[in-house]
């Protein structure tokens, strides 16, 4: 795809096709049916012979990135441990930030004020927010997200209410009560001012029926709907939007979500939802969703940040990945490594007292350019916060270094022999 | 003094010319008279005119460094919240490791298989350890020192006995029993093997009486003496020792343990000890230490890191200062700013929300570079670890530009009107 404008090849409809009941939504007229995107662009440059795996170059206002990529996650706009030009350094291309939690902390208008994201993080790449309506929902669930791992919520986890209207939930920082709505979801990330925002979604459970997931994927459409709508009356062509399929474990449903989507004029499309109980329904769900979604668009894979789970995702043609894993499994002494099928080293762990190497030899990062095990033993032992820093750069690293040799093999034709490799 | 040698004026004695009664020591026969440094040197380059102030470069076998300089705390060997190239970038010239920590964990002997503190820390350039003495007595003392504030001790915090051999005490660690002698504090230094060590001595508090700050500070002479015959059993170039002066807040006691502290072989001199209830007091005792201190090797002055204390050290003729206070204020959220008599601000203060100013615009750290601190007070709102680094590398930063401020007024002849300037 070379033209950055992008037609619907059919008008967005508001009610769903599924059998479940429709409800009456935002009128059909403040709905576009096309939008421009002058400033990002995303073009196909190479394709693997025996999979959908592509390589692509993404390009926003604030650069270009090449796919297959990993996008990191600065949720409350912040990396954690590491410094914006230490993730540079290790060939970072492209963020992320939540819009729930900066919404509650330190709030869109402080972002506004001190100049969006961008200018108050000092990261002068590719950026992108989600919606926000992950975090409402995985809060709901009892607590799957970062935020209250890191730090039990002081005002509880429960949503308060899903309504056509939105969300309603209490803030875990101070107990007040928010709406997220597809309106303010968009406002908000109009403040934030990321290149790339997300429309709202309900991110539905594994445990919820298929009525309910059925349900919540036809409110899901609308919310695009409203999303998109409240996106056009802002759009200056600064920010540019991502559309989210839904549907959970339900292929049916995958495939009317997926031809819903790809209607909408979105500039990109993103694989949401449940994703199944295991590595091989998630490949399963993630080749089903992409089966009748169109591929001219950037496809971000959602929270996805697995080995195996990328190489399933880039092998049915998804673009970029995100995930809060390598950089949170650092925090806990783990490291990432080529080593099926844990892919980690637990630099806790005895074995790595007084060991002079590296945790690998060949990683060109600042910590195995720079330190031993046996240092980062050491600093885990001691709770000396660095050794959380120097973990956070190495698998910043590795990752990075894992979507260029995806992106080496697609253009070789090789990814079925590089996942082999990976994977056994 | 250009010579590298140290001979020293006198022949050392090891009987105190104190009232209080002599405890009998090593034998003669084991302490050296003459020590030399051939990989070290410490050059006066400039003299301030109105003061006892000066310039200097203290050379090592990793460098060397202007004087007066700043010595920062990587208490664990690591500087809790930065990398060694994020100090390095902030214009750190030199760095300390504690050997009482180290001692404990990881062990001084995983430290020398890790290939000592240099290889072990990443840190190319000069380092100093002290003797661990003075964190034994101030956790007997009840916890003044570093850790026992980040980390209450598992095992207590009391000194178990205080004997002419060395100082016995329980690892806060793992409750493991260790004996400190003046011997094994020099044999764990060597297995650490930074350029610049320190031999051991008793740290007395403020309430101490009289008697025993005087029976301590000859102990303290003896146990010199039994360090610098360690020292020579092992000398071959690569480290360089301090000599510690104690004498707490007496006049008198003070001026023996520097005429006796003089006399030995090291190649630098330390204050340590108790230094009163306030800055005024700190003045006065560093300034009746110094008057009988020999002036042509380098002077460190142990634990110093106030503002107003370094003008009062500088203006008497040290040469070195240390304190966690720059880094551990830091991971409080304060920064240090030229602004008596605090010199701080605090980051978690309401008024920096939304502030697109940086702390300092003209401050040259990343972080005034790269930050506002409207963002720095959310990262410390929202528990971002990432909101410390950033607060350590401006007051890192800080302090080697105060210290650099410092000599350029030392050469030019100014640097009572700079005192005026900081301290009103």
């Amino acid at each position: 795809m070379t033209a950055p404008t992008i037609t619907p090849t059919v008008t967005p409809t508001i009610t769903s096709t599924s059998a479940s009941k429709t409800i009456p939504i935002a009128p059909i007229a403040e709905v576009p049916t096309r939008l421009e995107y002058p400033g990002f662009d995303f073009n196909i440059t190479a394709r693997d012979p025996d999979s959908e795996g592509r390589c692509g170059v993404l390009t926003t206002p604030h650069g270009s990135l090449e796919t297959p990529a990993f996008i990191f996650c600065a949720t409350k706009a912040a990396l954690r441990v590491a410094t914006i030009d230490q993730a540079k350094a290790e060939a970072t291309q492209i963020i992320l930030a939540n819009t729930y939690h900066l919404l509650l902390q330190p709030g869109a208008d402080v972002v506004e004020r001190l100049g969006g994201l961008h200018k108050m993080t000092g990261w002068q790449g590719p950026m992108l927010t989600d919606s926000g309506g992950y975090q409402v929902f995985s809060m709901a669930h009892g607590g799957v997200s970062e935020d209250i791992k890191g730090k039990r919520p002081r005002f509880g986890t429960s949503r308060l209410k899903v309504t056509e209207e939105g969300a309603q939930f209490r803030s875990y920082v101070d107990g007040t009560k928010f709406t997220l709505t597809p309106e303010s979801a968009m406002q908000v990330q109009r403040q934030l001012a990321p290149d790339l925002v997300v429309v709202l979604d309900e991110c539905t459970a594994f445990k919820d029926s298929r009525d309910y997931t059925a349900r919540s994927m036809q409110r899901t459409h609308r919310w695009a709907n409203r999303s998109l709508a409240a996106f056009a009356t802002q759009h200056d062509g600064r920010q540019a939007v991502y559309g989210v399929l839904q549907g959970g474990v339900y292929e049916d449903l995958r495939r009317e979500s997926a031809e819903y989507i790809s209607q909408l004029p979105t500039f990109g499309l993103a694989v949401g939802g449940c994703l199944g109980k295991d590595p091989e329904e998630l490949a399963e769900i993630a080749n089903y969703s992409m089966r009748f979604l169109r591929r001219d668009r950037p496809i971000h894979f959602l929270g996805v940040g697995g080995i195996a789970d990328i190489f399933a995702g880039v092998g049915v043609g998804m673009d970029t990945f995100d995930c809060v894993v390598p950089t949170r499994l650092a925090r806990h002494g783990g490291a990432l490594i080529k080593q099926a099928p844990l892919f980690r080293l637990n630099l806790h762990n005895a074995c790595h007292r007084g060991v002079p190497e590296p945790i690998d030899p060949a990683c060109p990062c600042y910590t195995c350019r720079t330190h031993s095990r046996g240092y980062l033993h050491h600093l885990f032992k001691a709770d000396e916060l660095l050794g959380m820093t120097l973990l956070t750069l190495h698998n910043i690293r590795f990752m990075n270094d894992l979507m260029t040799s995806i992106r080496v093999a697609i253009r070789a034709g090789k990814l079925a022999a590089l996942k082999r490799e990976w994977l056994g």
